[in-house]
């Protein structure tokens, strides 16, 4: 951190003892990540940087005698549009849980709105609670089937923000193949942040042998993609940093560590990450907070498990003024009872202590109109949506808790050469809603278990078009006009009737809302969508979401019809 | 490393295993510095880089059953100008006892020379046998009392070097005192090097208290000057990076070392420096593979040894493709019969296996005539080193073994109101030799014990005037004579006869010639020079470089009189 030259003076005083620092920390025990030890001692604080470690008087002083002293936690790899909040309500959700920094790759947003998003996400990130550093985009469009808002976000776009102080690099370089073969774009895109030295993030799900090596040459520096211990051990031997990873869909924290842990190997090139994780669940267990509690109850000295969800992660990235409670570092500090279970009393970020006052404010900017009108859909009527059919026909068949499914060749209702959905087998509909192409496709759909109804999303990974499921073709399209009426976000109809909506106009993907509000919305939509018999283990809205996306097995649909994954 | 774009596809065909590698060290075991384990495998490299672990063939397979890889050794904090070779020699010296990169801090250089130094160094640095990187040297002068050849060293000058793609940031902050307090031009070079997030290495011997916080907070980042393992503590705890020297003169390894073992603290911060080493302690007992090889000997697990030898020593410096083995790394590689001792049977440097051939080549560039014209030195005389005395007078006392001086008041011969040397108290001389000011100064000195002659040199931290110290002024001025027609060197005289002599022309500091050649006249001459008496436990001619040091108490001589330190 560099000292602003007009405050250079007070705060060295401060630091040598001869001016009073604004707050110390008195008496607390404090971890140390750089020793590794528990350290007792006072911590002085000015303006937004800690001065000192030693024996301190400051203008304001607080007793942490008894206190444990933690440095704010950090997550590696997380994507913002997950907690469908705008940065500044999902700040307020991380730092009382103790994250302080994060790594985000605004990756949906980018596929929905291009640069426009990021130059959105630049600023809205800039003074809010957290400090969010951003890895640009490197897959945009994640597969060459998908059609986005964005088109490619390309090398050339990326070039004016390579310099920008809070883009770290290339995020998750999802398109391995690309990387691999050396295609020209991703190319590109890897030279213009090597070139620099910046970072590459990594993306290849449980890459191994051969192709992982030549990922490794091609410049990914990390995996968060890992789901086994043997994987977690192949990719940290060949030079990746292992990020891992809790989130809500993806839990490889116990998998990955146990196996790390029995292969006695050294955990500094871990860390850890959420990559997605929804605010119910972050309320209500924690973040980063969560994988630094697991990590302990496996067996991971406390302060390493400190150290891995913050200072490895910042040293990784080049974050020199985070991660560490030490002179020049910014005073983002966890003021505790105890270290386990990792939950802060109190939160000082920046060197301010957060109360009440900072969660009521408002830390939003104005959202561009343009991003809150992403949602294209004119008249749209059951021709969009029929499937010619034989009694025999191929069937999407959902799976309760995974995001692989079946592709099934089923008997299905057909009347006049077209399928008729029931309950057993309901209607899954793609509508393309960024390009104005009026292009929809729909497919059979086993294992949901809609009936008198439907829902819809605009949230739909990664080209976020619009997904609706349901039993009728009434309540299909009247659960899509809803969405389309909110600018975005989910529905619910039964019954030619809207019981359940929440708006998210933000890219079709976020809401300016408090997180409360959300929550409570959400809530209440999800009881009216399982009101309608939605099988359990399935989500409503998430599991559907993820119908389109189509880079996992073994059978997806787009707006342009069915599409077979190997 | 970026990947050239016209060798993108071949090294990932190989890494793929599509294509052979150029060269494959075929069923080694390495030192795997992620995971701090030893692995059988085999390494693939092609070109200067090393695309593959696994098992790969290549053209050329090197059988390595039974050996041990390790990645090349990094100095941390080196001074070039200790080897008084030029660097390209020096390369060649240092690459066989396995280090590979060196961080240089050309701050006896650039006293001298300024820019031009740099810029020479900086081109003599490029295509040699090891990769040299570079801090600028940040205090330039040492002290105010000195009289350089460069003046001061500004943060405006350095601005057109901070883009460099091998500078590093700013070379070790000696002046403290300064860092400490905020002094204007030392927080100019360090504000110019935070804001773009580069390094500041730290030297401040034995720092403690709330001074070191400070230090901290104004940006210093690692510590090579601690000299026992308490203090070594401190500065970790505090978020220095502790950088474990063992040079010529100082050897802290012992000290520091078991002090942190004893702590029981993470090594993570710990890396390994030589600062100054001379050719002759590197080609018998080996550089940083020295400091493995004790570190393992304290008991340090061997992977961790190496690994602070250079994994741990190129993160610090963000050198992301330097110190480890695996895809994408800079193939610099030991190959060993044992991990301990640390001796190279080969050396791979940038994909080659280094023979007779290259020790052979002259990588040396033309040195610019300016640098090799540092020594202004007209018609000297006895009318300059005249020193007016009563009986009792002030006495610079040398200790041997030891750098610290002692200032006495003792009784020497006087004649005429003038100090006339003998065996028991030399005459000590400076000259300045830098901005023709025909300044020069001299004192009895007790301690050296030289009887019949005078040695001199153009070496004397930090400044480097010329010093001078014998029984008699003819020979002092003989000696110094004989530096002006060299332009810079070492040179004994006795009885008016130049009875040794090394040139060091290149600054006054170095020579171009081979290091055995260097080596054969400094040991002929250091044994020139014992003839004459000297003490024991007094080197000749490093000895006497310090004896012009202002920072090092009690008493030392400059071109304008004595300096009390304190």
């Amino acid at each position: 951190m560099s000292i602003p030259s007009d405050k250079r003076s007070h705060l060295l005083a401060a630091a040598r003892g001869e001016e009073p620092a604004d707050i110390v920390l008195k008496g607390g025990t404090v971890v140390d990540v750089f020793s590794a030890e528990l350290l007792k001692t006072d911590v002085a604080v000015c303006g937004n940087v800690i001065v000192g470690i030693g024996s301190y008087s400051g203008k304001e002083e607080i007793n942490c005698t008894g206190k444990y002293l933690a440095p704010g936690l950090i997550d590696a790899h997380m994507h913002m549009e997950s907690s469908m909040l705008v940065p500044g309500e999902l700040a307020k959700v991380l730092v009382r849980e103790g994250t302080t920094t994060v790594i985000a790759d605004p990756h949906e947003a980018v596929n929905v709105s291009g640069t426009a998003a990021l130059d959105y996400l630049l600023e809205a990130t800039e003074h809010i609670l957290i400090d969010v550093y951003i890895m640009l985009p490197s897959s945009v469009p994640a597969s060459d089937t998908d059609i986005n808002g964005c088109g490619e976000f390309t090398a050339g776009q990326m070039e004016r923000y390579i310099n920008y102080p809070r883009v770290r690099g290339l995020g998750e370089a999802m398109r391995y193949t690309d990387v691999i073969n050396g295609e020209k774009r991703m190319a590109e895109k890897l030279d213009l942040f090597q070139r620099i030295n910046r970072h590459i993030d990594g993306h290849f799900p449980d890459g191994t042998g051969k192709a992982l090596q030549a990922y490794r040459l091609a410049g990914a520096e990390n995996c968060h993609e890992c789901s086994t211990g043997e994987n977690a051990l192949e990719k940290l031997r060949s030079g990746f940093a292992v990020f891992i990873r809790e989130g809500s869909g993806a839990k490889n924290l116990a998998a990955v560590l146990s196996g790390l842990i029995a292969a006695g190997v050294s955990l500094d090139n871990c860390m850890f990450c959420t990559d997605d994780k929804h605010t119910a669940e972050i309320r209500s267990e924690g973040h980063i907070s969560t994988c630094v509690r697991r990590a302990i109850a496996m067996g991971v000295p406390p302060v390493q498990a400190y150290k891995m969800g913050s200072f490895q992660t910042a040293r990784f990235y080049g974050l020199k003024d985070k991660g560490a409670i030490a002179a020049g570092y910014t005073a983002d500090i966890l003021i505790m009872d105890k270290l386990d279970p990792v939950h802060p009393d109190m939160v000082m970020k920046s060197g301010r202590i957060l109360s009440g006052k900072e969660y009521k404010t408002n830390y939003n900017i104005p959202v561009p109109e343009e991003l809150c009108h992403t949602v294209y859909l004119n008249q749209i009527d059951e021709s969009l949506i029929r499937v010619p059919a034989e009694k025999r026909t191929t069937v999407i068949g959902m799976l309760p808790g995974q995001l692989l499914t079946q592709a099934l060749e089923e008997e299905v209702t057909v009347k006049d050469g077209l399928f008729v959905p029931d309950s057993r087998y309901n209607k899954i509909c793609v509508f393309e809603r960024h390009n104005r192409t009026h292009t929809a496709a729909a497919a059979p759909l086993k294992g949901f278990g809609l009936h008198g109804g439907a829902v819809a999303t605009s949230v739909s990974h990664d080209a976020h078009n619009i997904i609706a499921a349901g039993d009728n073709d009434e309540d299909i399209l009247n659960a899509v006009r809803c969405i389309a009426g909110m600018q975005g976000g989910y529905a619910v109809s039964s019954h030619g009737r809207i019981t359940g909506k929440l708006a998210l106009p933000v890219f079709g993907l976020m809401s300016a809302a408090p997180c409360a509000a959300v929550e409570q919305t959400l809530r209440n939509m999800t009881a009216e969508a399982e009101k309608l018999g939605i099988y359990k283990g399935i989500d409503p809205f998430i599991t559907l979401s993820f119908m389109a996306l189509t880079v996992i097995p073994e059978i997806r649909i787009t707006d342009r019809g069915l599409v077979r994954v190997q």
